[in-house]
């Protein structure tokens, strides 16, 4: 930890003195997990690690470092995909986590909100929901360690997007300290806000590029009292759209997830994660998991299901399936989901792709996909899975049987990943979904958006942070 | 017209040849409606009013006003309460309305989309939704005239905010014209896309000061199968809050609207609206009307929320009230209720807030704001409705019997207005909940909201259009 000037240095004594000994990670191995990102793609250094207790030391820290013009690299939970959250490898930048920010300011049931600090855990988020009969329902796999300001950072997505939306559409308020030390406090529990721009909107999924969430105002929501849970086998993707249009149509809202897993997914699941089995007898290429759910303690919802799936199969959508007929099968069923990225890593890892298309353009991006890939790399494995509920697919390839990943990126990773995109972008479709863009899409950000949009973004960051010092070299 | 120079006149002429003469309003008296607001508060005078064909034509028209500093004033449907769509009285600047730009671009039932321009009628985005047994859920008193760029440059609200959100939530792209005649396409029909900022919510709501909202993509919903609507006496608005609670409670999200009505306005309504009667044999204080909407076919929501209501009579929280029998009797319900601004009009007119609290807060605003306006003119007649299940409360006054409107507010306008914004901002709400700022609350906007996010507005405003010539005087 070095690379920094004098008076950097006495700025950095002063930066100690603010957070005190609990907010300094100076022990080198204690400091380890602050400098490598979750997929293991990026290592940084810092000039010093950081750890405020409060919103007001956040902003002195930001007031300091701007003053002394150093760097910040904000961080949550550090689960993220696109090194967002790691620092360069300067070892010049400061970087803050808000991993002490840990309190739940207030729960106003009648309103429906939670007010919550930037390092609560999503698990901890859901849990204090819970605990007065109601439902935070953003969910997705890090959320034992996902921390909320990352979460509202990067605006995430998960598996119930479909029916409650990302992450941003689940914010009515937010405490931002800004590139210049200055607290906004916008933590307002309003539904309805008009009073001038919405500001909150901007630093949501901004990546701490424009400020440092350091508090949030969430929508609670009525507990779902009724769930049904179906493992379905369908003829073939765009089956798959065809009986969600079919189910929304039939059922209505209450579809909140629907996920895809092709056989390949399946079996690397069944591979590598102890105690899963498949669910059907007849081995299939491709499936669904589908979940409806409401807040009336409604019967009539696994009927409703069930005869959706009995008009599918007689169509021919739907090849086979199961209903969870108990909680446990339900938890089975979605493990096989939410353990495609650890069978994917135990497998040897893959080249991801994290894309999304308007929902009616699924199936001929996966047909596109695959074929562009196997016209590059025929033995390349295909594992694109995902919500397509939301048009969103990861759309990840293994490198073939007896292959590295890495001797498999090295061929084929770029002219694979530049030949999906590109249909992606054809399809009308973005290649930076829900995982943000970070310091991995910086220049796919560049490439496939409309530079007319890119520029408003230098526009709006330049005019917030004319400095560059909020989490310099991500996003833009 | 006039107040125009040389240069200018040359570009107003290169204007007219740009939208050609179907594009321009010349006739003093065609002139008239679009140089006064919809409340009369504002009148105007306008360079040149002119009415574009097309996005192309709209960037053009920007361009040239930028090169020669006009001032531009986008118009919708001219239906707004607050006066941003008015130019001022200067007669330099250039009025430009949306309304020839009413092509549906692309109706994507799959992907439960709509791409509409920005003059399309609130009531036709509704009916091209319907056309493919799909919802547009937006909903507002004058749907049949005001047009959707104007409904999400003002985050429009309605009567289905509790289930669908503003208008804002109801968007996934947008196409811009900015400030400096660039277009920005926007229009993506994704419901996941973390590629950078997400500058579509830095436009909606910004009443045309960033620049020209052309075309939006709409999110559609599964059309509602079920309704189940009622109307209710409850003992206080306390307990119209405790109702939303309980109701939300036992029939969770399918809440879809939830109005409060005093007993004087539903009198105003019952004298001055024909064909309206009181659904209930004994005159009460409060009412409430609750809709309950379920994309299933489900015959136990009106079951549900007999069920719900029998409950809240026996706990007290309801006196009395009546089920919607047929879709008539609901429409007669709802006519109470829409027909509130109306019968006010009709009765003198009234002194306007459009303010919003917590949920939590709405039977406090509303005894505290009764009180505080009681202590300055006791005769005043308070007639306070609205989006209770939103927070947002229309906090309207009528002047006591034989006093004008005009009287009552030069006596005792600004003192009520003050003194109900005061209550309003220490119960954490908005001075600004669905109407927007325009001009009639600028000043409103500058005094009652955190310093420190007014001026992130005025640093957006300066970056985006540093010549002030987006609606200039409105918002900011």
């Amino acid at each position: 930890m070095s690379a920094t000037t004098t008076t950097q240095a006495a700025t950095l004594a002063e930066i100690r003195r603010i957070v005190g000994a609990a907010g300094v990670v100076d022990d080198a191995q204690d400091a380890e997990p602050y400098l490598i990102d979750h997929r293991r793609l990026y290592r940084g250094r810092a000039a010093l690690i950081v750890r405020p207790g409060s919103t007001d030391e956040v902003a002195r820290v930001v007031r300091a470092c701007r003053d002394a013009g150093i760097a910040i690299v904000p961080q949550g939970g550090n689960t993220g995909y696109c090194g967002g959250a790691t620092p360069d490898a300067s070892g010049s930048q400061l970087l803050l986590s808000l991993e002490r920010m840990r309190a739940v300011r207030e729960v106003d049931a009648v309103n429906h909100t939670l007010t919550v600090e930037a390092g609560v855990i999503l698990a901890e988020v859901q849990r204090a929901a819970e605990a007065h009969d109601l439902l935070f329902p953003l969910s997705l796999g890090a959320e034992g360690s996902c921390r909320i300001g990352g979460n509202l950072s990067t605006n995430a997505g998960g598996i119930a997007v479909l029916h409650y939306g990302n992450a941003r559409e689940l914010v009515l308020g937010l405490e931002v300290v800004l590139p210049d030390g200055q607290i906004w406090n916008g933590l307002r529990k309003l539904r309805k806000n008009n009073a001038g721009y919405d500001l909150k909107h901007l630093f949501i999924g901004a990546e701490g590029t424009l400020g440092i969430i350091t508090a949030a105002v969430l929508k609670l929501f009525p507990r779902p009292r009724a769930r049904a849970t179906a493992w379905l086998a369908v003829a073939d993707p765009e089956a798959a759209s065809r009986l969600l249009a079919q189910l929304r149509g039939a059922c209505g809202d209450v579809v909140t997830s629907f996920e895809y897993v092709p056989r390949f997914a399946l079996e690397l699941v069944l591979a590598h994660i102890p105690g899963t089995r498949d669910p059907l007898d007849t081995p299939r290429e491709h499936y669904v998991l589908v979940e409806l759910m409401s807040a009336t303690p409604d019967e009539s919802l696994q009927a409703a299901l069930e005869q959706a799936l009995a008009d599918a199969l007689a169509a021919g959508t739907v090849l086979d399936g199961t209903l969870a007929q108990s909680e446990d099968q339900r938890r089975a069923f979605w493990r096989l989901r939410e353990t495609i990225p650890e069978a994917q890593t135990r497998a040897g890892g893959s080249l991801k792709h994290d894309v999304s298309v308007p929902v009616s353009a699924v199936a001929t991006l996966l047909a596109r996909g695959m074929q562009a890939a196997r016209a590059i790399a025929p033995q390349a494995r295909v594992c694109a899975y995902g919500h397509v509920g939301d048009g969103n697919l990861h759309f990840n390839f293994q490198a073939p049987p007896g292959q590295s990943l890495e001797a498999f990126v090295a061929a084929h990773g770029a002219a694979i990943s530049s030949a999906l995109y590109g249909e992606v972008v054809q399809l009308g479709g973005s290649v930076c979904a829900e995982h943000g863009v970070g310091q991995l899409k910086r220049e796919l950000l560049e490439r496939y958006s409309d530079p007319v949009g890119v520029a408003i973004m230098r526009t709006l960051k330049s005019a917030l942070d004319p400095d560059d010092l909020m989490n310099p070299g991500k996003v833009l």
